[in-house]
């Protein structure tokens, strides 16, 4: 553990730092690494750790996925890669995309793996059982929680959508995040870029609140709507995360500088909707 | 992979032959082991299958919880286990209890961690991100899914009691997990037997499904009234879990033995709520 971190302290530093809102998310897909990886035992770890490398001066925070190194039983190569983050990388927060969701005994179980064993800033959950699912997490000092609020995908709307009278699920969640749940800077939502108004409506319902947003790059958006919609005034209060046309920018041995290159426009390509942001 | 296996057959199959609808929850907590496996590098897959073992003549189901070795680095012991259920119980459902909840890519990951890697016949998820959500592990043929309903921690009011018009989000899910989602004897609900009217709404709304209740046992919670709520009229269509009450009923080396007594006993108890169950 790294018991002096605060997120909510080294999520606004870094942005200030590297200028950047861009989150690069590590996603390992077996399939899609380089073939001169595809052999390595620890393929997943390589291919991330250079991917980090390459990006980290346009990036603002990491997210690893939890699944694509669970799936593949490599769950070392994950802890590898969170001390390998902390330990070359240590002002860029790493938000563990892990979207647990259970309560009590179980929860603090999941804390553990998330807190202690991955050493990361974040964790991503899902609010579903409501508050004491989301308690034992924020009981770890200095660590913060993304909880899923409003997501882009066609079921999306199933649940979250919710709710005729005068407030739907997604605005529940919002409104909770920011009043009974919230920890400053340590509670955030994640919330799509697909739908502008519903981000505005977030903004609104959450006005400091962090929001991860993925939905950029590879799983499409309109990032000007997108931007406008969920900045705070100060030109910060978003993450945007791209996985895929990052990770996956080069596919030969320049795939790190491919993802460089990739990472660097991205980085550009946010900052042109940031009032105050530094130029490229 | 077993590829053969089909749950909506295996579990109807393992109630009627074990005249139980008791599901052994398997959620070893390193610091509650009994003093003699406490120095194991295997203490946790030793704990799990003695009490497996032992409690195998009084179970419908099986039902580790990831939580708990994932926090103690531990995925290795938790496939032992799995392997170990599947090999000297063929005949007994596992139901990994792993709340997951992501979409697309990632979901295909956790499902193949889930169905390929811990070879379990169904999986707990969160429907927090919809229909699909769920789709990728249904892909899987044979092996089912219990999607959070109705849960009876303090926070399960937060979310699940949304939606102040014709219907809340727990009554949602239970109509698309009976309706839109559904795939017969795959899916199945998690509904806690603290509210038994709620229980019974979410039987009326899903007639034919089966659920997964905890709450029994350590957890409290009203046995008779639960299982007049959630059974389906012949009997069954209820897979009653208690982990704490039977894994740590003994403390010393008899934990194993404790555990078979307080299993056969909380059998006896389900059974004396189901019509044309057999005695103990």
């Amino acid at each position: 553990m790294s018991p002096g971190r605060d997120f909510a302290l080294a999520l606004p530093a870094r942005v200030r730092a590297a200028g950047s809102l861009l989150c690069v998310g590590l996603d390992p897909e077996r399939a899609r690494l380089p073939a001169g990886l595809q052999g390595r035992a620890d393929a997943l770890f390589a291919f991330c750790r250079d991917i980090a490398d390459a990006t980290a001066p346009f990036a603002c925070a990491f997210k690893p996925q939890v699944a694509y190194f669970a799936a593949e039983r490599a769950e070392d190569q994950l802890e590898a890669l969170c001390a390998h983050l902390r330990r070359r990388h240590p002002t860029i927060p790493v938000i563990l995309d892990a979207k647990r969701g259970d309560i009590g005994a179980t929860a603090k179980q999941y804390a553990r793996e998330a807190f202690e064993r991955y050493d990361a800033d974040a964790v991503t959950l899902s609010p579903y059982m409501g508050a004491d699912s989301i308690e034992p997490f924020l009981a770890h000092e200095g660590r913060g929680v993304f909880l899923l609020c409003r997501t882009s995908n066609p079921g999306g709307d199933d649940l979250q959508m919710a709710g005729a009278g005068d407030e739907r699920v997604f605005e529940r969640v919002a409104r909770l995040a920011a009043g009974a749940w919230n920890r400053p800077g340590r509670v955030g939502l994640v919330v799509g870029a697909t739908y502008p108004e519903e981000l505005a409506r977030v903004r609104a319902l959450a006005p400091d609140l962090p929001l991860l947003v993925p939905g950029i790059g590879a799983q499409g958006g309109d990032l000007a709507a997108a931007m406008q919609a969920g900045l705070r005034p100060d030109g910060t209060g978003m993450v945007v995360n791209s996985s895929r046309a990052i990770l996956y920018a080069g596919e030969g041995t320049d795939f790190a500088v491919a993802a460089a290159q990739a990472a660097r426009t991205t980085r550009e390509d946010i900052n042109r909707y940031r009032p105050g942001a530094p130029a490229g």
